[in-house]
């Protein structure tokens, strides 16, 4: 159940930094819970309640100040740090992601790729070069690598999840469509497409 | 403001629908607003809030019956129809999604691909025909396609978007990292990939 109830939480930390953002960038200093609430669909007591755990962020009877959510928010979710990622798998996927330019502006860097096949090995994506994954214990270490993402076929991944977590990696991006386990204090968001997609269906099945 | 209140609904019905569906599997028959939200760390009122809007599932006193669940929502959400998918841009990451094989077990099936790159042009991927994008509206309506994915570079990313909206798609979910327009009858959905991670940086920088 871990991962469904991180990505609860942090998922509503997302949406609001996003907004708070939006709103700072337009000249919105101030805005109260029920306004949020209004915006992003959430009860003003869940929002109270969100951005309570975390501080002392409102002013009661004035409302939450954007520029300091936007700060305090982006540092609980990490995004002021920067972070080194290395891919594990350079196929279709792994290749996309490695070339994905908004990782970048959010303060990730990707710094390794790893692949077993020897065509794929020495070659080049986005100016990074590919490493035998036979190395990647030593890669991470020296490239001090916090977060590994795989992208390996499904039959691969658990295999590949040990390799990353014996590497000491801090936590762990899955894409391979199935369930791996990892020690509990290793954080792991699994990716499924799939569910974004439910937002676009839940639309035009409303239409 | 759309995009953002539309996943902050559908986002937490999804997360009903895998913790009903995974209990469900586990013969679980029954549960209440208060476990459920043990569960995904959401307030009991919230979640009494967000199911009453679409229909009496639950009985008070008992709980909401987790079979009952899982059909509603997948009705809702609209994962029990079948949805037929078109990409455009079949570059790194157009070639990762049509490869993409969890989209299929939820009822959303890949049925055109679109490139302006004559090299590509006519190629297989996936089993699938990469067609001229100067083709797309006729394509798109002699195969019944709904939804349209945009994986061609930002600069690009709006002409295409205004194609689709002319060939009669229904939703479209945008993987370049821009902001696009749309009339607002066709719900957008703007992968933001970077945001994910969020939830990996936020575990380690609390760890």
């Amino acid at each position: 159940m871990k991962p469904i109830i991180s990505q609860a939480i942090i998922g509503r930390l997302a949406l609001y930094f996003r907004l708070f953002k939006s709103l700072y960038e337009d000249g919105v200093q101030v805005i109260s819970s029920e306004d949020i609430g209004k915006k992003l669909d959430i009860t003003p007591v869940q929002i109270r309640k969100d951005l309570a755990v975390f501080g002392q962020f409102g002013m009661k009877g004035v409302g939450y100040y954007t520029s300091e959510l936007v700060s305090q928010i982006g540092n609980i979710l990490g995004l002021n740090n920067r972070w080194n990622m290395a891919i594990v798998g350079v196929g279709h996927l792994g290749g996309a992601l490695a070339n994905y330019k908004n990782f970048e502006t959010n303060g990730f860097k990707l710094t390794a790729l790893f692949d077993k096949d020897t065509r794929i090995i020495g070659s080049y994506v986005h100016g990074i070069q590919v490493s035998d994954v036979r190395n990647l214990k030593s890669i991470m270490t020296n490239r001090n690598i916090q977060i590994g993402i795989i992208t390996v076929p499904a039959p691969e991944a658990q295999g590949v999840a040990n390799l990353l977590v014996e590497s000491g990696v801090k936590g762990i991006w899955n894409f391979a469509p199935t369930k791996i386990n990892v020690p509990s204090e290793i954080p792991l968001v699994n990716e499924d497409l799939a569910m974004d997609l439910s937002t676009l269906s839940y639309h035009i099945s409303r239409e």
